[in-house]
């Protein structure tokens, strides 16, 4: 018997490790991706936050190589060979999901051909340095034709992916960032949401008229300013044993799970928005720190979608940091910071940070006209795509658009119109949805930690967030993308993305 | 005849392609490399002074990863047969050197195999990291297996080396920092110092006995310092355009030449250690901003040798940098930064720089007792690659040396004896002797500008470092590679490596 149950054990580890021998590979393929894609994270991030201009040109030709290298890896046709040697052995629930984010992952990567890739990557970089110049200067004339030959690659690669898989040339490049979404899904809630958003915006702004408060005076040090954003953040739970927070012209999330790295900006004269931005960029932090450990490297590792990430940033910013509960914990950090000051009572932050006033900066808008910035760029770069547009007529659109959704003039003012965000510059399109989408998540989310925890809002007031940090860890955060969004929004709370929560969420904050 | 012209012409013009054909496409293959080492540099200066701790070890398997890639490109078998090629095409004096440097990069590099390239740089990111860790906790033990494993993978790679080049263990690795030199004429040179430098640090302390100063006290602001670096940084010509400065344990110059990354550490009780600690690096970081543009990418355009470069840092610092009359024309950034106080006072500040005093810390020392710092190393770690000691001697025979050469014990004291430098962590065996052949370079290229400029003092002290700034420009940092080390000091100053002007500049400067 012994013997027996011996040779059982030695057949089965061998039979095992014939089985895992082509998904093995595919993880020790995958994790070197990773090692590497870890060098661009931090190059990058130092391009935007370190790096000194006359580096550019430099820094350009440098990332555009690694690009090239890092393309090639993960084009690697042995991984071709390999997941399809993969999908035949013995496998778990998560190394299933793995495979399949494998498959998603290479199959977006081997459309492109590598010239392309090179091409991208050298324009991108210009076109980000160019744009961080010439915004600057209001110089749209400057800038454009860099944007131009951006947009001129983006359409010749959404034209490649389109053909491969079936979508249009919109949603080829749309799938990238929230995978299974679609266009006409999105038109179907964007055009429901440009029914009542109007309406509750002038019902807003009218409850507002009478409310008062005092802005915010005078000079806030900047390195006050650093610690007080440093010490929300370890409130939030930011490990900075694996990150880092520092200063570049448009904040973002970088790194790697392992090293995230976010960036800020401060004002001398306004604490308030840096405070609320840095409380946003930890909710991305905090989820690419949660992220599951033990399958790092993996795609099925990573963040599901640009929406849920975005999701995890407004659960931190909209649903929790902007609620009376969440300002009154943090409230004597703010006064050990800046001093005991009128403009710095609780009921005047409050009103502050509920404030909704249409404004021509979507970084800078309330949650309540957010979604009308976001409407506005979605318009504009599916019309873009689908050839419908050039990038000439992006001022004039940007105006009209601008114009009719929030009563706002751009003619003219391209610094604060169509050249206030980076996201074109480094041929991100397809992105811009994912904001209102994780708004919309966030909600939802927000709803049933409520129903999970009735008590959730007195423990956030008291400056505890465990059981807020817990619910996101588990079902959020260690899920990574092992499911699919709708898979992981009904398994989470129970159904796919239901907007009304965002609605209602809307409605409670600003009209009771 | 404008007919014949004409073929001639194109026949010349086909005949140059033809010739130049292998060169140009090293010339690619090398912008390539320089390109990623890009990549390299910029991340390895962030895991030395921007990384959280905790993101170490995902950053030591990326580094090691990327490390990998850069070995495969830089012995990529094309480039062997393209440099046989090469050898029959019409190159001009410039490219001739181009090429033979390739050739000296290339067989350099194709001497190891990749499995040691990948564990070497795996060891030394955790080497280093444990040395960052331990060196705080004085724990040799905790640092040693560590060292150990670097020594042995050094070991691998001299004896693989030497083999090849025919040179001793030692000699082949220090070939790779200072190209041509050989330990026979180290020893020469240092035996010679060993006899004349305890009698002249005995005279100098004498000398010194009764003269009188006082150390600046108390809190020197951090900001302030910084700042005080900076202007004196821009005095010296820095471009801050193309570079920046920051903080690290162990100060260093990195970066690339078009974006040259300077490292240095502030101490809030003493700014005098960190100012001069500047004015070196900075002698580096012109050094390389300072290379030929039309060349970058290629060998030839980097730094002679790692003596060259600590020449260009013992310029600013020793010869320049500590002379009465560079201190008087920076003492107003001085007092504008602290105050005027009787400590920092010009004759005061003047007696600070030139103090001799025998101490523990290399990187602290004086310029006299410098080169006893530096012969312990030599002989030590010669002593290592060549077998005669273990790791685990080196505490006893740094204490024996450190007795010997200036009277003073180490004993149970790792942090300030042999744990003090990065260098062995970092696997850098054979780079110590470059320390002080530059000091001597330094002298020698500092006689021959007060030869050319009489006047140099004077217009040093007035703040105008035109004259100095381009005599380095046009002789050392413009010839990079082009020359060997012996043909560019016999070019620039007449004869070769002479120690006699290095005694000479320590006899004037602190005996006269």
């Amino acid at each position: 018997m012994v013997v027996k149950l011996f040779y059982d054990k030695i057949f089965l580890i061998l039979h095992l490790r014939i089985l895992m021998k082509a998904y093995k590979k595919l993880v020790e393929k995958y994790e070197r991706i990773h090692h590497l894609s870890h060098m661009q994270s931090i190059v990058y991030w130092d391009q935007q936050s370190m790096m000194p201009q006359g580096a550019n040109d430099a820094r350009a030709k440098a990332m555009a190589e690694f690009g090239v290298i890092l393309h090639e890896a993960s084009v690697d046709k042995e991984i071709a060979l390999l997941l399809d040697d993969a999908m035949g052995e013995d496998l778990s629930t998560v190394q299933k999901a793995s495979l399949h984010e494998m498959r998603r992952n290479y199959s977006n990567n081997t459309i492109l051909p590598s010239a392309l890739v090179k091409a991208q990557s050298l324009a991108h970089s210009k076109c980000n340095h160019v744009w961080s110049e010439q915004r600057k200067n209001n110089n749209w004339k400057a800038f454009e034709p860099s944007l131009k030959e951006v947009i001129k690659l983006a359409k010749e690669e959404a034209s490649i992916r389109s053909e491969i898989n079936g979508l249009s040339a919109y949603d080829s490049l749309l799938d990238l960032y929230e995978p299974g979404m679609k266009s006409e899904t999105l038109d179907g809630i964007f055009a429901e949401v440009k029914i009542w958003l109007p309406e509750l915006i002038q019902n807003i702004l009218e409850k507002q008229k009478s409310q008062t408060y005092i802005e915010p005076q005078g000079i806030f040090e900047i390195q006050a300013q650093k610690e007080l954003g440093i010490k929300v953040m370890n409130h939030l739970g930011f490990d900075f044993n694996k990150g880092r927070i520092d200063i570049s012209s448009h904040p973002f999330c970088g790194g790697v799970p392992e090293d995230v790295r976010l960036t800020t900006r401060y004002d001398e004269k306004d604490f308030v928005q840096s405070l609320m931005g840095t409380i946003h960029e930890t909710g991305h932090a905090c989820y690419e720190q949660g992220l599951p450990q033990d399958l790092l490297g993996l795609p099925v590792s990573q963040a599901r979608s640009m929406g849920i990430h975005e999701s995890q940033s407004l659960f931190f910013e909209m649903q929790m940091g902007r609620s009376s509960e969440f300002l009154k914990s943090i409230h004597p950090f703010i006064t050990e910071s800046f001093g005991k000051k009128k403009e710095l009572e609780l009921d005047n932050l409050i009103k502050i940070y509920s404030k909704v006033k249409p404004s021509l900066i979507r970084v800078d808008a309330d949650e309540v006209t957010y979604a009308s910035h976001v409407i506005l760029r979605y318009e504009i770069e599916r019309a873009l795509m689908e050839g419908q547009i050039e990038t000439s007529d992006i001022p004039d659109m940007w105006n009209d658009k601008m114009q009719e959704a929030l009563g706002l003039n751009t003619k003219g003012n391209y610094k604060d119109g169509c050249m206030q965000d980076v996201h074109w510059s480094e041929g991100i399109i397809g992105y811009f949805p994912s904001y209102t989408l994780g708004a919309m998540y966030a909600a939802q989310q927000f709803n049933t930690v409520k129903k999970v925890y009735p008590n959730i809002n007195e423990s956030i007031e008291n400056g505890d967030l465990s059981q807020v940090k817990s619910w996101l860890k588990e079902n959020i955060w260690s899920n990574a993308s092992i499911y699919s969004t709708d898979e992981l929004m009904k398994k989470v709370t129970g159904e796919a993305l239901n907007p009304k929560y965002f609605k209602a969420h809307l409605e409670n904050r600003y009209l009771l």
